[in-house]
């Protein structure tokens, strides 16, 4: 297989119909609907910092696609066209089977076709992904528009991905030591698109929680201007995870938005429907500071509210 | 510096007043041109596989910006918005500040604003360029276009990077034994955007030579299905140089085109305009063959017509 075979192999799974002129030239020919803006986002997965040798290509794929929809997500866009940039070690035909099944399993979720990319070799494994997405003239929801008087909400359970990863870490990256639930915590977040679409109405802020919760809503307030008050209590963990931890570990694929609390009905209704539960864990208020309260008690501010993937090391 | 500065670092040095909602954003926030579609294309680079340690961060930088302009230039459309994947093996300030400057010399030039990316920790330097631009809807030219009758063009001369790139391998990489024009050749391809835009309106089919002139002219006739006669002794290259090495080497930036015969004035009368040569190569005749003239001979073809990233090694 030739360099340019690699990623026409890769496009070649995904419906090239539905663009003007896919793969195949110097760049894809794509057609945007009118009144719409674009999203562009893009993420980078590096073997043996976000990922280890023995991650199953499969899950590698599959997640690659599903972090980038995240971010499209969270400002309430609809993720529409990719690229991909591989660079390989070794040539691996299985590995690089069962990574592009992955990713086009994740992409066929949401009809995103993957529209060209870029094979390279190098010394490491490096794949990233660039997603287009579109949205209504004016409707991305930003992080820098959290209002006073706004609950704080996140869909979902947090903490499950850093749980799974401590375990794998604690059987020296042996997946068959993971359950279900904990592959799927670590490798195939459940996607918040269609929520985060109905959600737009009655969002103010948003963003997504991959580099931890304490750290994204530092983004909002500090992009607002607002300060906020985070209840502990009510962060959604299973009980034998510590609150902490929690909101300070990274690689949770779930929303965090501010909304008038007013709407809380309204929103929690649109959790149900989707089969999410949203919960309510503060309020913006003034000011710039971040007060966490467990009960009425205020609890010290953690050193470090997030990871930060350049520092983080893997294995 | 942390993760997320780093990005904002290099987006900084971009004007974003022109995009709807720029860098600090799970992504960006871009308005389109009503009417027009977009042109998406992306190049990775990798350290000695497609520049070396000694190679200046300023001029990999231009570079990644160049080759991936050339792309959309390719396609007659106007480059617009970047994202940048980074991947980092240790935190040299001063080569990111280096890389960044030249990131965005090139870009300047032609009005492209860096909107995002994403930067990762990893045991090599890996830099990956998305690019997108625009078009008038139905107006990118493609490969697949070429019509029996046209003749083939290409512009600038062809072979000095590889010549360069060999001199630079005699003398172990130390680019002081370069001239000028032996790092231009190598890192600062001349742009033809400007010119693909006004020949626009001639272009049948056209693609960039970045992958050897020979192999892309075989692109054309196999997305066009169609045959060529290519004419050695018209191949726009310096004196000294072999022709059969200058067709079949990479890294030129210049544009391969088919055009009507009949418009040949007007095209080299842009080419003037543009202080660009263009050269009449050959022409596009029935059948799915290339054939190599020399005067009336005929040239045997080459066993290999163009290089593959994947399989070359720099270093």
């Amino acid at each position: 297989m030739k360099e340019q075979d690699i990623i026409r192999y890769f496009c070649s799974q995904h419906q090239q119909t539905s663009i003007a002129h896919g793969i195949g030239d110097d760049g894809a020919v794509i057609n945007t609907l009118p009144e719409h803006q674009l999203v562009v986002t893009t993420d980078t997965m590096v073997e043996g910092h976000h990922f280890v040798t023995q991650s199953p290509a499969f899950l590698v794929g599959f997640k690659l696609m599903a972090c980038n929809i995240s971010d499209i997500a969270a400002m309430c866009a609809i993720p529409k066209w990719a690229t991909l940039n591989i660079t390989l070690a070794d040539f691996n035909a299985e590995w690089i089977n069962e990574f592009a099944a992955g990713l086009k399993e994740c992409a066929q979720q949401h009809d995103i076709v993957l529209v060209g990319g870029d094979t390279t070799r190098g010394t490491q494994l490096v794949v990233s992904l660039q997603l287009i997405g579109e949205v209504p003239t004016g409707k991305a929801t930003l992080r820098n528009q959290a209002q006073l008087g706004d609950a704080i909400y996140v869909t979902g359970e947090i903490g499950q991905a850093a749980e799974a990863l401590k375990c794998l870490q604690r059987h020296d990256y042996q997946h068959s030591m993971l359950n279900q639930e904990q592959m799927k915590a670590l490798y195939q977040p459940e996607s918040r698109l269609q929520l985060a679409l109905d959600l737009r109405q009655y969002i103010n802020a948003s963003i997504d929680i991959s580099d931890g919760l304490l750290h994204e809503l530092e983004l909002i307030c500090e992009n607002s201007f607002v300060g906020a008050v985070l209840n502990l209590d009510d962060i959604p963990i299973e009980e034998h995870l510590d609150v902490m931890t929690a909101i300070t570990s990274g690689d949770d694929y779930e929303l965090l938005f501010t909304a008038n609390s007013n709407n809380a009905d309204a929103i929690f209704q649109l959790g149900e429907k989707h089969d999410c539960h949203i919960s309510m864990i503060g309020n913006i208020r003034t000011g710039n500071k971040i007060e966490m309260l467990k009960g009425s008690q205020v609890i010290p501010y953690p050193n470090c509210s997030g990871f930060d993937h350049f520092m983080r090391e893997y294995e």
